[in-house]
């Protein structure tokens, strides 16, 4: 996942550690990136080629898939100069990105093992022209497409928006929608010809299913129970209960793709074209080493609540008054993490993390 | 100045208020980066121009210059895209760095004035190879390269190879015009034909004068002292004043240039040639305002102390034994400092940390 928000992430690899499944995402992946750089057809030469992970945080969970996609795109061509840049927006961790990539942590990493290899990193947002005109060859990200750039409304009665209804619903989706072609928009300038997009994104695949909500307990709907029992104990205000939505869209299937089959699209226009789209459910591994393994539900409890506070943490203390000391702030939202993991520890069964990503290869004609 | 060494610095713009002087010595210097990207004889189109700051620390000290040089870059080129690369090590802030270039802190940017500009930055060493081969317009470089790439021993009697005599002496010498030729050989591959280096040293000049150097009391002599006193009072070990080295070289004007007047030096070789060089002295803006201000003793000891331990700290810390607990160190640090503030308070006249620089201009034919 990315913070590609204004935000500030827990450094030291604390990320990459607690979302092992968002690295399984791409991992599972892998053979989509290869295909694609397989398909591109440019020829060798001094041409440099980019390549790009958008959204990157850390770059831990990507780490291994961009070291094959490198050694890939090494062997194709031999001579071509390669740049990789990571983006992400100004308050990631760079400095612990760069420590990852450059091998000075216990992580693995491909830099040394490819010649000719220049590593950057942009802080430019996704939303915003991050490379030259054409200059892109294959532009990679994950879980990172469903930050939208603003919220476009508070939603009354949830604090994510597949829990709104009605006009605020609405009012997500066309922001959802208003973003996604920006965003495609922007890319097709940057690819070079034949160049490859390649997005595993959150969204609702053709069951309806998403990010925890896979057929047991609606994580989405537990963090709004969770955050209510904290307004009926008076703990926070209904300011700060309204102001809490996380600024991120779902989108379908359907909503993902129009743009590339629409004829008058702009993105169509550009020459943006779908090559690939099938959604994937990588369950929880938590939940399965929970249910397949040590079935010991503290245990469960008190590993699974961490992979979730990494990235939902953010949408729930930025919503708290910022005249509120910081000790009572954080008190509030421990204690909120707190009942959500006593819940998991009383009544484990259903609760899971399942990742619902709907991968799409796009290519520019 | 620049951490071009594997060290993390103090972030959130400390390292830029505290370095006044730094930013004077940049733009007192930008007359030379105008003139370099005037002469360079390039045409319009869409092949992207790249200019760097290596070495670039949070990038508040060059802002303004980069500002300016970019605006000036775009004027010349109306049409071709820009990038502007900053580089330091993977320990340096670049979430600071970037906050600052993208407009997020009280700094002023020049980020959004100049369009089809692309930011981004780079982790890898300037004594490897940073960008592709001939893509490179302007490689900028303040007050970093004389960050060594190892330190070949250690000094016997002195924290710093100014102070350093004999064998020792010659082989931080060799050390450093080894780095300096692996530098100059390294940005020429990277440069395009009519690509400028613009460089501001640290270094000796004419005079023998070097940073706090220059008539008054030598500030690396005062180091030297107040370390050899926490070593005679028995606070620091014999091992750890012995470790206590710069990994740092102050080359000569000859030793800057000697690559480029010899033809046979690889650096010739490989097409660079020398447009201006010139020694120019930056006077410290502590010490002035004490002299020709507010004459207050305790103030100017007061002010003067972090400027110097902005950069230095790291030096005396990493020499400590990391057997001692971490309080213990920054005792010993603290009392160093203290001991270096109370000289001034008790003896103001003469301390002053001029800049001393070399400025060079180099064309890659």
């Amino acid at each position: 996942m990315s913070n590609d928000r204004d935000i500030a992430m827990k450094g030291a690899g604390y990320y990459s550690k607690s979302t092992a499944g968002a690295r399984d995402v791409i991992e599972n992946g892998l053979p989509m990136i290869l295909k694609a750089v397989d398909a591109i057809e440019q020829p060798d030469g001094s041409q440099t080629f980019t390549m790009a992970d958008m959204g990157c945080a850390d770059g831990g969970t990507s780490i291994g898939m961009v070291g094959e996609a490198l050694g890939a795109i090494r062997k194709k061509w031999p001579r071509r100069p390669i740049q990789m840049v990571y983006s992400d927006l100004p308050r990631n961790d760079f400095s612990q990105l760069f420590q990852i990539v450059h091998g000075q942590t216990d992580i693995e990493s491909y830099y040394g093992d490819i010649d000719n290899l220049y590593v950057y990193a942009s802080a430019t947002s996704f939303h915003d022209a991050i490379f030259p005109p054409e200059s892109l060859g294959i532009g990679f990200s994950a879980t990172a497409s469903h930050y939208i750039s603003k919220n476009p409304c508070t939603i009354s009665d949830h604090v994510h928006m597949v829990g709104a209804s009605g006009d605020e619903r609405e009012a997500y989706v066309e922001q959802g929608r208003k973003d996604w072609e920006t965003f495609l928009v922007r890319r097709t300038a940057e690819l070079s010809s034949q160049g490859r997009l390649v997005l595993f994104n959150f969204g609702i695949d053709e069951e309806g299913r998403y990010l925890g909500n896979t057929g047991g307990i609606n994580m989405f709907d537990t963090f709004n129970e969770c955050w209510r029992e904290q307004l009926d104990a008076g703990n926070i205000t209904t300011e700060e209960y309204l102001n809490t939505n996380f600024q991120q869209c779902y989108r379908t299937v359907d909503q993902f793709t129009a743009p590339l089959s629409d004829e008058s699209n702009p993105v169509f226009r550009a020459g943006l074209r779908l090559e690939h789209v099938e959604s994937k459910v990588v369950r929880c591994p938590y939940e399965r080493e929970f249910t397949e393994g040590h079935g010991d539900a503290d245990r469960f409890a008190r590993e699974y609540i961490p992979t979730l506070r990494s990235w939902s943490e953010v949408a729930f203390a930025s919503a708290l008054s910022p005249e509120r000391p910081v000790e009572e702030r954080v008190s509030i939202i421990d204690n909120f993490y707190g009942a959500y993991e006593e819940r998991v520890r009383q009544a484990p069964q259903g609760h899971a993390m399942d990742y619902v990503h709907i991968y799409l290869i796009l290519r520019k004609e």
